[in-house]
């Protein structure tokens, strides 16, 4: 029987909150077992940008990486929030070690290829070195990710965040079970958005379609549950949605999906 | 007999100019056996104080570090300066990975005590974790240093990139007959400062007394060489002080330094 991981994708909702952030921390600190953390951007950079009077270009919702937006991302998510976090955790002595995926060639990208629009400085993930990741597991570390990978050639890209954290849990599945926890501001997936405490306690894939028949999956949810049985079915034990009380599991309510 | 590891110390002077840094780089990553790499900062967190307004405050030539001026540093340091180091040595085929002193808890110190002057987030180092940074070693990754550390309680810390140099050799030391390389503007120790092919191609506990003595040792290189001894009477096998081309030691002229 294969050894247990859990990778926990954290916002940016929880990474602006100093409270909640520090919250989250004891609780992934105090998580048994081996352990990777991926976290988001969130405003920071987009603030920063302003103060630098680098104008933030969104396109249908998604930010152009222009040549300053890299590196006020690489300045923020890779310098800034990571090293934080990272500091914190071995306050509460939990031995993360931070990372892009240029680190140890972890998560290899390539550019966004440009059609109608071009994101410029996006990655879009190739795989990541799951031989490099495991080496620091079992050195008793705890991997800590920003959403900044490389194209191997020098060049830093761009990455999402839930999307590093899903390659990450499928490239980790033959080595270990693997469960993907995504940490976001509701309680799991509801059943009625006006209702913070109508969770869908477990979905599946006949479930999952039943959802989509009566439209309760639609908005930004639909495009996070592709996201999850995409890993599912690429043999990712398990996924749970769910706030960061989820850390928890003997009390929390959250979603939980399998295939 | 103890494998062989070197350590090499770049400044800012090299990480501002983009050919010279490219340049050592790729000297570096062809570096045989067991290395690590630690770096300075530079103008850049300077400059990007000054765009988000915040005075730098010196005394005595030392930079105080505040809450914003640490911002900056980890942004800067830990964030745009290391990650491109690493994926550029990356694109050189150097299996590198990007470290602060709270990454794995690879260097713990703590804040520089309040005598006459407040310091503010400086760090002075305590010790490196030699087991950790072993493991990575052993992994085959090259860590790549910024100077920042922590304090275990959650404070990052802004520390002198010499010191860690050094401070990294000796902790090494146990494992590993360790090499320090400071790579700095100069070709060595020079006998005139006027003439800068007039290196000291060799200086021991013996010869420094006597260029002390000549005062051909002065300013500057004072504590850069009371560092070299101070590693030397800790166990570190040989310091080399020098230019870029060091790293390419059939041709270059250096300082080399032993007790």
């Amino acid at each position: 029987m294969k050894q247990k991981l859990s990778i926990v994708k954290i916002g940016g909702n929880v990474i602006e909150d100093e409270d909640q952030l520090a919250k989250f921390l004891s609780s992934f600190s105090k998580m048994e077992g081996l352990k990777i953390l991926v976290h988001g951007g969130g405003k920071l950079a987009t603030q920063l940008a302003e103060k630098l009077g680098i104008q933030s270009q969104l396109v249908g919702g998604r930010r152009i990486t222009d040549e300053e937006s890299l590196k006020v991302i690489t300045m923020v998510y890779g310098g800034l929030t990571n090293k934080n976090i990272v500091a914190q955790l071995q306050a509460n002595n939990c031995n993360a070690i931070g990372l892009s995926g240029a680190d140890g060639n972890t998560i290899q990208a390539h550019k966004r290829p440009v059609k109608t629009i071009d994101y410029g400085y996006a990655g879009d993930v190739d795989g990541i070195n799951a031989t490099t990741i495991n080496a620091l597991l079992i050195s008793g570390l705890v991997p800590v990710f920003c959403a900044i990978t490389h194209n191997g050639k020098g060049q830093l890209l761009n990455t999402n965040a839930d999307t590093i954290a899903s390659e990450m849990a499928i490239g980790m599945s033959g080595l270990y079970e693997t469960t993907l926890y995504y940490c976001f501001e509701k309680k799991g997936v509801l059943m009625d958005v006006a209702e913070e405490n109508s969770v869908v306690k477990h979905i599946n894939s006949q479930s999952y379609q039943e959802l989509l028949d009566q439209k309760i999956i639609a908005d930004g949810m639909l495009p996070k549950l592709e996201n999850c049985f995409h890993a599912l079915n690429k043999n990712v034990y398990k996924v749970c949605i769910g706030d960061i009380s989820m850390l928890q599991p003997t009390t929390a309510l959250y979603t939980t999906i399998t295939l």
